[in-house]
């Protein structure tokens, strides 16, 4: 109860275009989910990014998308289980490779965007998400919103899972994070955010926007790399984490 | 010297999209390069490819590709050795990852198209492409050109190799192919080209356009599946060489 | 209420990749809805496309897509309306230089697959499409399912509309396609279909499942490229519809 | 001989992916040349951008590149004249719609990247791009390296043209450019940027690495966007120049 994961997007940059400062960030964090080619993270990319993580020790994973490189995979598209399965088996093979290539092991799967909301709440989509995990790697451990269907559904598999909590985030009393439409749904004040971490970490237990208190488990905290102050934020809150006796590792 | 291994590209069908007729040619061929997603393969059709080609018994190769869905990968694009190295990372993970899910292995890599062809004379693009074998999976053989600089480039880093020969293109007294554009570069007679091929296997010397004859190593047979007939044609040249005392299986 | 166009979506060869027979259905329709490269439909195809319709006399449609190759324009993906609005205009713009650069312009836009789908009956999406139609060329004729939310997003905008009906899916009794997953969704028999097409055209009404009879202006009807004998059951309902005196001509 | 043309690339950044500070550039510049979506230019992009010309009163120019989104368009790719006419033709309709659509015309039209030098030294591909040019619009003005084969392309079809030359790069004595990979191939002193410039625009000649003088025609300025300091350059440039009685104004 007094150890935590710090993940974060990564190698999201694409051709010539970049995103994100990932150099900056590494130092502060224990889990690396990397772009795999669907909605950013062109080859070169992904090689570098990978070699960058393990220069760092930090746990290389996959960040498969839905294949929308124009929307970045964060719009919704209809797709089947089926081609879920096979859009995230050819991700975790590429970053798979692209890590045996730099000397390195994959170690988890992180959904994006759009993949990880629908996967949140679709049984049948995380279902299929945690089997092209299987099978292609049953020692893989799912990151995913802690509570959710693909916790669940990697947990009916016998896969690891990792529940992935928010400190930006308002949760609701169900646990369910708060929509972002709605006010307070994201806490900008880094005390309350600490706070809200620590809460989760250490009791389990998060306060919800209607007063009351849920419990959830909390095993990774998600980081974000692509906004301004990125690598500031992550030193802090590592920090602060540490300073309250929190472990800070990979899962 | 009596042994030889038939290959086919499949699995070039993308999305909607049909090409070849896999499912009739793989019978008869002891090895499938299977399209990985930069010319040809969304996830589905790799999907299926594999699970057929495992049916089948059919070792399981990766076909990469320049990064060209548009030109099908048959146009040169100019990128640096790095460029190709990472290009062909990515595909043989993503091709070994669905290989894995279904249960096979990956056997083998050969280039597509024109990756294919400027791997068999660029020597620093050639070194890439067997870096980039030997860095994910050392167990990995390269197919290529009999005799080019792919092949050089393999045995160099100690990788095996098979070379390929062709029955329906005539050969250079310097071993190369003769360039489509010059008359007779097509063998279309089918006894023509079994002697040919015959002649690789058993004697390990093929007939020139120039009326000598160049020594060639034969381990793998290029047979094409995206022609009309493809399947017939394949059915009888593997009768034809078995009936001759040539043994049919992959390197 | 004597008259039909016969319209045939065409264009959505990929590359290496073939589709559909449209040098077989062109000389039986009257308007062509020819792929932009969304969903299918590259640069060549365009204009091969494009040339052919206009030496047939065939009018000259946009048939544009959602963004997905992958998916051929067969997923529903969640965009807002801007997104839709600057995705149409592309697709617009793209074919109209095609037909500008082959001596013919652009006569209609048909929205291809999911857009299709999702524009008859979302009223937002439907106005960001018409909008782009009229910014681009005002002239445009809105070709759309017949009673929907697109046909009333044209004439809202005072442009050109063409209410498109089927021969080969049952009506509801509010007018709508009968569901595909629903028995009795495909009208397979010819006769029974040409007697559909024959009451929409020359009464304005259409028997429905539910054995009511609704009214319905059939100003195009959709005929299918892609399918096994597409350009046999073109010319035999263009002929039917001749001898019962249906004038065939674009609208 | 005293009024000079300031063309800089323009909305070359693709959905999440942002590259260059457009609106800081345009200010200063008379000819915006705006990607189409093949090396980046998403259709949102395109919108923002061609209204963001249009508003500050600069001329829209098509910018049209090699398909190849991966490359950002910098990389050859071996392709008929056939293929480019192609490709330019949809590039130009799809801008040349984005105008209309935001109450502007197309003005010109400059190949990017790798196109944009395989044009200058090929004619046969300089005669396709001018070709699909006049096909689409025959009022649309060729943009291109000063005394290259696309010039004259341009010239020879009857289009008008604009001779493009550069203030940061050392010119041969056979009138092209310095390589890049020699000594000398880049001025960055802004001073001698200028005088290049004054002495191009206002001599007509230019002096060159050997030592020599050759003429040259500059009807238009090339500015770079992408690069820090790119606004304040423009700007500084712009106003030299305009100090030393030159008019700045589209051709």
């Amino acid at each position: 109860m007094n150890k935590l994961d710090l993940n974060c997007d990564m190698g999201e940059s694409y051709g010539a275009w970049k995103m994100g400062d990932d150099l900056a960030v590494l130092p502060y964090v224990s889990s690396a989910n990397i772009a795999c080619g669907f909605h950013g993270g062109d080859p070169a990319t992904m090689r570098k990014t990978v070699a960058a993580a393990i220069e760092h020790g930090v746990a290389v994973g996959a960040h498969p998308s839905l294949p929308d490189l124009l929307g970045f995979g964060r719009r919704e598209i209809r797709l089947s289980p089926q081609e879920a399965y096979d859009c995230v088996v050819v991700q975790i093979g590429a970053l798979a490779a692209v890590a045996a290539s730099q000397g390195g092991t994959l170690h988890h799967v992180k959904a994006h965007g759009a993949l990880y909301n629908m996967a949140a709440r679709d049984a049948a989509l995380a279902d299929a998400i945690c089997r092209a995990m299987r099978d292609v790697n049953p020692e893989l451990i799912v990151y995913g919103l802690a509570g959710s269907e693909l916790i669940r559904a990697g947990e009916a598999l016998g896969l690891r899972v990792a529940q992935e909590v928010f400190g930006d985030r308002s949760y609701e009393s169900d646990g369910s994070l708060t929509p972002r439409s709605l006010p307070g749904a994201m806490i900008e004040d880094a005390d309350a955010s600490l706070r809200q971490v620590l809460s989760m970490v250490q009791r389990g237990r998060v306060a919800t926007r209607q007063g009351t208190e849920v419990e959830v488990r909390a095993d990774t905290l998600c980081l974000h790399g692509d906004q301004p102050g990125a690598a500031q934020f992550a030193k802090k809150i590592r920090a602060d984490l540490e300073a309250k006796g929190v472990v800070i590792a990979t899962v």
